[in-house]
């Protein structure tokens, strides 16, 4: 299954570190890639190029003016983040059994409302007011069950090696 | 288990939305409360306190000026999380089976090197970069095995009864 985000909505003087941490964790919990509408911002662009060519890919970021045809060009289903959404423990095991590739939305600032009926799920990760960020990340980390050791990262120029205390990083491999 | 986390170094003109966003996803994740250092910033307090007022409690949340003394004072086990330590796979059932009160410390632009060794546990929500959002998150949701819709929030004014499709608020029980 290939997972892809879609970040709504990007303002680059106030969503700057928000994207950037809501597109490294798609990264890190497996997502191929990520497209951003809103606001184009090169900025984010090399903050998230710089990353992948740091700690490895493939990871493909790009922007896009038109959030409306990413969402009805996708290939697969099509999932969106939002508090109001059915509860990702109740959801999960369905959007796993099917198995096609997921575009995963998140919203900015706001969120169109016509969203709502464009996709095949709306997920809530708690019904509570909290971030994109641990959405995402908590949605995808069900999504594969727990296993982000199992994510292969090529051609990363550092690795880092799990250690009870202190830092250590090595070469890619 | 008591859950509180202490979030570092905070900076009011760069931090102040992912410092939201870190004590929201404490909150909804099941944390009874948080404590931040850095510079105090009286607009984030005001963030968090309307979000508990509407969305309920029990949770605190206050300023410290000495992350040494909240670390030293806490009355049960401290975890760290950063990219660099075990991941929390492979060291969640030891800290689910200690059963004491936990204080979870989430950085922010500079942790200082001295926390890695005066902590119970260096903690790694994978062991690539992403935020201290989605590791924070995804550590809470691993601690409680996943059962955020049994977390009570008291004194609601409002909750959000989840749907497939659009958003239903009722007024708090």
């Amino acid at each position: 299954m290939d997972v892809h985000v879609l970040r709504l909505g990007h303002r680059p003087s106030r969503d700057k570190r928000l994207s950037t941490h809501v597109v490294l964790a798609a990264r890190a919990f497996g997502a191929s890639g990520a497209t951003y509408t809103g606001d184009r911002d090169p900025g984010l662009e090399e903050s998230i190029g710089r990353v992948v060519s740091e700690w490895g890919g493939p990871f493909t970021f790009e922007f896009s003016e038109r959030w409306r045809s990413v969402i009805s060009g996708w290939r697969g289903r099509v999932v969106h983040l939002t508090m109001y959404g059915l509860p990702v423990q109740e959801v999960i095991p369905e959007i796993r059994g099917e198995g096609s590739d997921l575009l995963v939305v998140v919203g900015g600032a706001k969120v169109p409302g016509e969203i709502f009926g464009m996709v095949d799920w709306n997920v809530g990760v708690t019904s509570q007011p909290h971030s994109e960020v641990s959405a995402l990340a908590v949605f995808l980390h069900e999504l594969r069950e727990g296993k982000e050791p199992g994510i292969s990262f090529q051609g990363a120029r550092k690795r880092v090696v799990p250690q009870a205390r202190g830092k250590r990083v090595e070469a890619g491999v």
